[in-house]
């Protein structure tokens, strides 16, 4: 198995609404591929994946129930502190919950958090040490 | 927010333990940026990190519980269908738990699901419509 991650699928639990917020909030242009239930949207080498999450479950051959945090989190970098402060001022304009007001943190960087549709949790940070392709 | 996912971050509950699986079992390459409560692996254009769960929630400042489905999936996408069979059979013999057993998909493709440690679900499909960079 080589070293490379494809997609990452986000099981929603209302799929009208995370589209919204994904095309609509954050700006992001779906993939031709994508149709009435589920939307790629190409996020460098890797895809991101919105999907009913009763669907992905199924798919998977797991329970679909679940609850509390998820245990995964994203991360949007950033090439400067105030690009953060930008960003979450922006989709704080636009109804979006901060989990997260930017704000220094121990291993040097500037971050912030907020929360998709579903509970998902997204950084924006920038890290100094963050090497950029 | 440009459309780009830089990190995807695994909360994970015994680190020594998902380090093992993903380094010696999967067989991945830790970056140099990784220490001891952290490990980054690139994976294309973005890093997979493992972390351990209760500080990723205290970064994200939400509170750390949560069980069943995490609600989100990861794709390895291989070339072919055999590739599928080849990849799932070394890992069955590792002893990783396998969730779905390869087979043929309703949209056309060929797939299978693994588990990492956490639970957390790695689809290994092959897609016959998609598109390697």
């Amino acid at each position: 198995m080589n070293q490379h991650l494809y997609i990452i699928t986000l099981g929603v639990r209302d799929f009208a609404k995370s589209y919204k917020f994904y095309v609509e909030i954050l700006g992001w242009k779906p993939s031709d591929s994508s149709n009435d239930d589920i939307a790629f949207f190409q996020a460098g080498s890797v895809q991101l994946a919105i999907y009913p999450r009763e669907k992905l479950a199924e798919d998977a051959m797991i329970p679909s129930k679940g609850s509390g945090f998820s245990g995964i989190t994203l991360a949007y970098n950033t090439r400067s502190e105030a690009e953060v402060d930008e960003t979450i001022k922006e989709l704080k304009s636009k109804g979006v919950k901060i989990l997260k007001e930017p704000q220094k943190v121990f291993w040097g960087g500037y971050s912030s958090y907020f929360s998709d549709p579903d509970g998902y949790c997204w950084e924006v940070a920038y890290n100094p040490f963050f090497a950029f392709d």
